[in-house]
């Protein structure tokens, strides 16, 4: 079947880029350059793809490959930027990289925004949100998204229920039991949260301040004990599945 | 409310001993007597539960607690051994770490079995099995089970496909497009496998051979590209919810 092969190539790399893209030439210099250079090893003529998070994402074509930066020229918009799913993920800050695991999957599992909370058995009250967005920047580069999750400022739970938008419903990992996590989001459409507490759970006054909200929705997410990582990941994915664009 | 405080308190380590369990004493020594004396600062008096993958889980109760050993006393069976929902985890080797949290989170999420699979665009072609089984006996101390993950020998695509069990539905993450998963699961009951390319995908010709398998099912799982590690806590979730104990 002598297909014509697929131009640009499923290899072609694809490259976040912090800047308002338009059709014609721009330089590339700094990290992004030494990768597309030293790791990719583009040449003259091969394709990249760029997108930033505004405009979409537009084929490029590289024109003059030097040691430490490159010049391309965007030659078409391949798509305009996507409308992720309007779930936002509301997660405590975890120990020893498993928030930047969860910042990563947030990103690939298609979430809109990724909101800091801080709760009282927070082990880490502390984070630093460059390294989380550069996270999320590497996944949407590698899982084709062309828009960014919103990374919020970290915001202390009391805050974030009494600020809570009236039509978003709030779905919470809740250890004490709570409805069947499919069933729930399948009966709540509209905009959404999924709420994960730190590695020590809410304590008791917390998740009663949670109930209080009317949005608030316990969801059960099976018989075992889920790390907060886990669960993130987990809830997103049924969230996707019954009410997101899966 | 004046409640009687709970017995064992939550905070109550959890300990997997790979020995059959029985009522009365025995001695615990090496990391797992360093961790309950030196991390959970166990004294004599204190509780600790125990699991061995065989009986359940027992409540014992430290008599002796010494500089590098303790002696516990089994006083309770709490729980027999789990019935975990039927499903396997068929994964390729991942670089990076990936394929240890991969490990973890597959036991957290409650597979029956962790089969290694070794294809043709495998970054890895060697794993650690004892590694993978430490991240796997950590996940079900945290997580409440009482029934390990099985983790077999790795088997390259071909043999398992050639060997593979009549009633058992294999879901394979299929980036070329496949059946939405949750309808697809939700169609397939009974014993049940996920599997998992490598990060580079099957190739074209494993893609064919796969489909060739009159059990197996090419699933969806969404518009982004999913990285392996994600795409396998993601799928197992999902069937934990249509067709698992969530």
């Amino acid at each position: 079947m002598g297909a014509v092969p697929a131009w640009p190539p499923q290899s072609t790399p694809r490259l976040f880029v912090d800047d308002l893209l338009q059709p014609g030439e721009r330089r590339i210099e700094g990290p992004a350059a030494h990768y597309l250079l030293s790791v990719m090893r583009l040449k003259s003529g091969d394709p990249v793809k760029l997108f930033d998070d505004r405009t979409g994402e537009w084929l490029a074509v590289v024109r003059a490959a030097g040691k430490r930066d490159l010049t391309v020229e965007l030659t078409e918009r391949l798509h305009g930027r996507e409308a992720a799913p309007d779930l936002w993920l509301c997660a405590a800050p975890l120990k020893k990289g498993r928030i930047d695991w969860v910042a990563e999957k947030a990103c690939e599992l298609g979430v809109a925004r990724l909101q800091p909370v801080l709760t009282r058995r927070a082990v880490v009250d502390k984070l630093n949100l460059d390294r989380l967005r550069a996270h999320m920047v590497e996944a949407a580069e590698q899982c084709g998204r062309t828009a960014l999750p919103e990374l919020t400022e970290p915001v202390k739970l009391p805050a974030l229920l009494r600020d809570w938008p009236a039509e978003r419903a709030l779905f919470f990992a809740d250890e004490t039991g709570g409805e069947p996590a499919a069933a729930a989001m399948r009966a709540r459409s509209g905009p959404a949260a999924v709420l994960i507490g730190p590695e020590g759970g809410f304590d008791d006054a917390e998740r009663e301040a949670i109930r209080a909200l009317p949005q608030a929705v316990g969801i059960g997410l099976g018989p075992r004990i889920l790390r907060a990582d886990t669960a993130a990941a987990a809830a997103v994915s049924i969230w996707m599945i019954v009410a997101g664009d899966w």
